[in-house]
């Protein structure tokens, strides 16, 4: 019998073991790390827990012996640092083991260090490769931008990665004429969204789903403790003006709440001295919105929230909202959770979207579905940046 | 090693088999027999093939021995026909071997036979169990019905099972305002579908499809040489009267045409005496529809498909003709495929129906999903007549 595992097998498992960081990382990437003998067996594994600490490959060789590792394989989803940061560089804590090799999922996505990291190792005299999926049935490729995908985008666009996220019924609407959606999905799903919340920086709605719906926008998980960050897309100042009303003000520090608001016009409605003095005590916290020609951009809206240093937004509703960022294909990630229901005339969030075309279709890449009880929930990628 | 099946797993395992059948046994049920040794070891499976033939139990029982049936334990999913119809009585063929044991999931549908096929086996001296899901994990009861749903409805309700069958965008649309459609749904989901006609008597579309998208019809599907019939629903006689010059004339034989006609409409529009010779010539496959209050009523539809014998029917489109079915309340399974694209405003099965409460939701029971590469199968069972 053969105990040992292929590189494809060791990564799968390094990706596995990387999304167990998804919660804390950030901003840094979800990384996993498996390392192999000399015999290509299984050794150990370890991930990147938590923003500041060890990385992936320093979890994985902790508490290995140098006999251990004598001619070991190290299987890294993503090429090990070259430079020292808050932690020492995994190239160099390689480079002086007794490993023969090292195989890395994907280069470092910053082209000014790329491929640095491998240098270190190859000048060691170790055996580097950038992972190839030929000769394997499954190719990893896209599994492995997946797993580190907030990361990659922030590096590669200087942009934020907006996902949008609703519950919707079968025939596509997000609530009744009236308004009405509790509940279109159903308790699991509903519990799953928190997860979501908890694997981006923040969370945004639209002003008028505070008003309606006075949500907390908090992370409720077991186990999860984290400082989590809104937005509100209020341009005219309508939650700010009275924010003290709303619930989420109770769960949320005053510096992890941001606002996305029109100057101009939530001054217009809003003319009053303390209004002023309410914008100027939150200036750091508030992001102005202008118009271009009559509406707001909604790139320029995500180059506004990547210099707050907001690397991922999790955008909830309402459905205008949503719509907004959507038509604008202004987008990284859709979450859909599908209920199996037909509403009828309802709202919808994309009532607005016009297509002449089968070929302007909105396409979701890389699209899975999970089930949570008989919801569904479909995601998948926008194909406009990739 | 225990080597032997508990009567959960051989009933799962005799419904499975039940499903070999979908596609040739109507009027007949799905059935599937699973045969177990004296040890509770794996014999023997069979299932009804085809209406006419031999039912399930006959095919598990063919070719094994009084010696292997001895304390024998046959599982089969519907309960033992009682009577010598078109084969002999499976019950009194049960009845006269050796075996110890009869397990059955359901009763017979037909209340005034129903215990009938259990009576004879246990005057034989046979245990005879209805399936009890008490003590196992899983509850194969829904899998059960499920498995010969269309001739379980067909029974209980003297009805026609309709199932509509549409593809969809994520946010509900099948089409695009100007009427595009092509393609929402990826190949291997329109080969799907030949299935979906396959296990039905007839599919069925409005008339706009025929004239729009002139339509074959038939099953595409390799082994599989149905006779297959079609509805068209078609009240102002619009395809009727030049029926020559479409497409599904070449591959259906006139007897298996059936148009849902209103005598009064199509007369008007069509004021000819040829047009009054073709609906006598086709009288036999001539539907007629009459109005309440200025409507059809579906439930008066189904009842003259019932019968003209059309015991299942395939609703595969357009729009408007599923959302009439749809909004009365009168279908028994959608089948809905889901790309996972955005359209925007187009056209839409339930853009008519209008709820001004969630408790109003139409709601797919015990729906499932499959996966088509990217596109998703939702299925599910109206509640309505459960």
């Amino acid at each position: 019998m053969d105990f040992s595992l292929t590189t494809n097998e060791a990564l799968a498992l390094a990706i596995f073991e990387a999304y167990r960081g998804s919660q804390r990382v950030a901003p840094n990437p979800c990384v996993g790390c498996v390392v192999l003998d000399q015999h290509g067996r299984f050794l150990a594994k370890g991930h990147h827990e938590f923003y500041g600490g060890p990385h992936a490959e320093v979890n994985a060789l902790n508490g290995l012996t140098e006999e251990q590792l004598k001619e070991a394989h190290v299987i890294v989803t993503l090429e090990p640092c070259a430079h020292q940061g808050k932690t020492p560089s995994c190239a160099k804590t390689l480079a002086n083991l007794p490993i023969k090799k090292v195989t890395y999922g994907l280069k470092d996505p910053n082209p000014l260090v790329a491929g640095a990291g491998a240098e270190i190792l190859k000048t060691a005299g170790k055996e580097v490769h950038l992972y190839n999926p030929a000769g394997y049935d499954l190719d990893l490729t896209q599994e492995l931008e997946e797993v580190a995908e907030i990361f990659l985008f922030n590096f590669r666009f200087k942009k934020t990665f907006l996902s949008l996220k609703w519950a919707q019924s079968l025939d596509g609407k997000t609530a009744l004429l009236n308004g009405e959606s509790k509940w279109i999905t159903n308790p699991l799903s509903r519990e799953y969204s928190h997860f979501l919340r908890s694997i981006h920086d923040a969370t945004m709605v639209g002003a008028n789903t505070i008003v309606e719906d006075n949500p907390l926008l908090n992370i409720r998980m077991e186990n999860v403790d984290k400082k989590s960050k809104i937005v509100i897309f209020d341009p005219y100042g309508k939650v700010l003006v009275k924010e003290k009303e709303f619930q989420f003000t109770e769960v949320h520090q005053s510096e992890n709440i941001y606002y996305l608001i029109d100057e101009l016009e939530s001054k217009r409605i809003n003319p009053t001295k303390q209004f002023e003095s309410i914008l100027e005590s939150k200036v750091s916290n508030i992001i102005f919105l202008d118009k271009t020609k009559g509406f707001y951009d909604p790139l320029k809206i995500n180059d506004k929230l990547f210099d707050k240093g907001l690397k991922s937004v999790l955008i909830e509703g309402g459905a205008k909202t949503i719509q907004f960022f959507l038509k604008n294909c202004e987008w990284q990630r859709i979450y859909t959770f599908i209920a199996p229901i037909i509403l009828g005339q309802g709202q919808s969030y994309s009532e607005a979207i016009v297509n002449h075309s089968m070929e302007n279709k909105i396409r979701l890449n890389y699209s899975k579905s999970f089930s949570f009880g008989a919801d569904l929930l479909l995601s998948g990628i926008s194909g406009n940046y990739n």
